[in-house]
């Protein structure tokens, strides 16, 4: 057998690299602060082609300023990314492909851009990497995705650069982290600079360069649901969920997905739950976004805690209202963390109850339909039976149907739906759309 | 139906609770240095009989003087607390138990306790709560175990209160975070104060009390293994593994247990492996802690990257000095994170490796034998199929067995054991030792 061969390699690449280009932007900077006007610039000097560019854009907040930026360097200079994406949410998160100045994708979920992802890939004009969960994603991000570059959002930071992400810390921690101790360079967009910060949510030796954008990040208010337009078959269907399901199993714990059928359940608590008694004995903690249709619940009492993914629109002066219920900081606000939220929605709760497109004869179920590449999002990470799973709760015990001494209990997996979707298309099909994209794609 | 009621109850207990407790040690408090002769008195007047307290013990990183300290409050004053830790590893954690200071116990391993802890249940010493892999725990943290209470070990603190962890980072801000943004208290002991820390890893405003300890705090040296005494046995198994798994599977990203099974896999990468032609296609990147046994794969270019659930007592400047493999802060040295790397090993690795005490003919195992109750630490977190993972690897896409269009891809399992263990105890056995100890408990 031969000797170990020795290399004589740097083991500093990264880190020489890092301060190669920050010195690039030296001329710009006054502390970690870059003005505005310089972004398109500073991108420039500091990104180099076939970079790992993790680009925050989860499907609420959005690092819209920093985005616009990078659709706006010059593909001569900056081409052949490798983007990093939860949400592939904006036109320019797109457009960049089009313009050769990313090349490949990561991604965990596309929503309102999901035909024209599928368009693209078809057109070659977007490598597919591979689609994720949001948790898997995060994941990979330590092992064999670790970022280049990160591109995130904060609202608030003070002059060394600590920074304040308040009820939309979201995802932005652990993107930076992952960049941050790997020799990567973090870029922020805040929508201010204040003298002090209410708290501090990431401390400033994470960063390195913080610009104050035109105006605030996109923020979408996804959950926020008009009670109005819940159908009477909703009703019935989630009256159906507490009497049948959270009752008969003790749901004590879990995850709704979005929509109409689940905010029903929501709403339904303190009237239909509390004439069948069980107030403080189902769905008393939840892994959630501040739904306002959870406030009659918690205001009525029934509900312990929520933590949340990320935060609502409209529901910062609620959630810092009911410390008791949420999770919030030292300044009073929400604190939402979507990594931990998906590790507690996986493992830690009795149910998740969520909703989708297609379900087949043996119940596989998919999201994905001919002409769409919607991607995950969180769900199959807390819709699956998480077989690492060690304690019991008496919903998980009830699940257990056999008779072995090794049987083990299973995390409740509800789907809603009806049996038709909008536009009169079935919801159970011979076989999944998603089968016919993954040949195709293959 | 009936209206909803609404309770008029105070939404502000838990930040009223803490406001008062915390005023009682004002007297005290230099900012938010307390003395560490003051340490017990503190801990009686911050604690409430039956508050959840987590209390930071993972198998390497130990909150010794603060566990000390509990450990001599007054079980008139402080009993019945609900403990939450990672690992039950010093005597104290469970004296407070047979003093009546804790009741119950939710935990994740018990290593080198793991037989008085048995006993104790048995003795009804000790109220079993669940026993949990380290993810799982995390998670509750966050949904039905939120701390009152987190009593945590950091290296440094400034006067702010800003914390550095260091290399053993570990799961400090993770317990921290479920603390301090459910207005729980967090209690903090530090090796030092400093004027300036190398970095910051915990922002001040997230703690509430730092205490100097008397020495500094017990920190294992787990990993370290002496190469003299890996066995023949040994080096051929790792031939084995190399040749018939991870050459076969194209393996790239994995995740080794502890013990000279895979430490031997480690050292023969650059000598067996190199000679197989198998340098850089696989075991680039890594899920581990900083073993000295990786270091001669390191050294000869195999290894890209390393993400570290915690540190590892001698590895420091060796870490510090290779930060395009491990993840470093700005200061140089290693940066670990327990959460994040578990959820990386679970999500997003093709293979696990570890060791068991016992299997029976259908391939279950198990590390829980009569007599003993060890908790199940982070493997079966790491060592099963995610059924939430979407995205694929060639080994993941190896592993599909079957010719259904929805087949899936699987992560690698393996269980390195010898027929029989220490002590001649066979490991195949008919029937596991944990559906007796679970019978029993039952």
């Amino acid at each position: 057998m031969s000797g170990i061969k020795k290399t004589s390699k740097s083991w500093t690449t990264r880190r020489d690299q890092k301060a190669v280009r920050l010195a690039k932007i030296d001329h710009l900077l006054k502390g970690k602060l870059l003005g505005n006007a310089h972004i398109i610039e500073a991108l420039e000097l500091l990104i180099s082609p076939g970079d790992k560019v993790v680009l925050e854009g989860d499907n609420q907040k959005q690092a819209s300023f920093l985005s616009k930026a990078l659709n706006e360097v010059s593909a001569d200079k900056i081409n052949g990314l490798h983007m990093i994406m939860s949400s592939i949410s904006r036109p320019e998160h797109l457009d960049i492909f089009e313009k050769g100045i990313a090349e490949k994708i990561d991604f965990s979920y596309a929503g309102a851009q999901s035909l024209r992802v599928s368009q693209m890939i078809e057109d070659e004009t977007l490598k597919m990497g591979e689609i994720h969960t949001y948790l898997e994603l995060y994941g990979r991000l330590f092992i064999d995705l670790i970022p280049n570059i990160a591109l995130v959002a904060a609202d608030k930071a003070d002059a060394q650069g600590n920074l304040y992400t308040g009820a939309n810390t979201e995802e932005t921690p652990t993107i930076i982290e992952a960049t941050a101790f790997k020799d990567g360079i973090v870029i922020v967009q805040v929508n201010e600079l204040v003298e002090e910060l209410p708290r501090v949510d990431i401390p400033a030796s994470w960063i390195d360069c913080i610009v104050v954008a035109d105006q605030p990040y996109q923020l979408e208010a996804l959950f926020t649901r008009d009670p109005r337009h819940i159908t009477e078959l909703q009703i019935l269907m989630a009256m159906m969920t507490i009497r049948g399901i959270y009752e008969r199993h003790s749901v004590q714990s879990l995850n709704h997905g979005i929509g109409f059928n689940t905010a029903a359940i929501e709403l339904l608590l303190p009237t239909y739950g509390e004439k069948l008694g069980l107030k403080g004995k189902i769905c008393k903690h939840w892994a959630l976004n501040p739904h306002p249709t959870l406030i009659p619940a918690i205001e009525s009492g029934w509900i312990e805690s929520v933590h949340c993914f990320g935060g609502e629109v409209g529901m910062e002066q609620y959630t810092a209202a009911r410390p008791d219920v949420f999770f919030t900081g030292r300044d009073g606000s929400l604190r939402s963390n979507r990594a931990m939220c998906q590790v507690a929605g996986q493992y830690a709760v009795d149910a998740f109850v969520g909703s989708t497109l297609q379900i087949d004869g043996e119940g596989n179920s998919s999201t994905v339909t001919s002409g769409r590449l919607s991607g995950f999002g969180g769900a199959p990470n807390m819709g699956h039976d998480p077989r690492g799973r060690r304690h019991s709760t008496p919903a998980w015990l009830d699940m257990i149907n056999e008779q072995h001494e090794l049987a083990r209990g299973r995390k409740l997996v509800v789907q809603m739906v009806e049996t038709f979707q909008s536009g009169n298309e079935p919801v159970f099909v011979e076989s999944l759309d998603a089968i016919k994209v993954a040949n195709k794609q293959a």
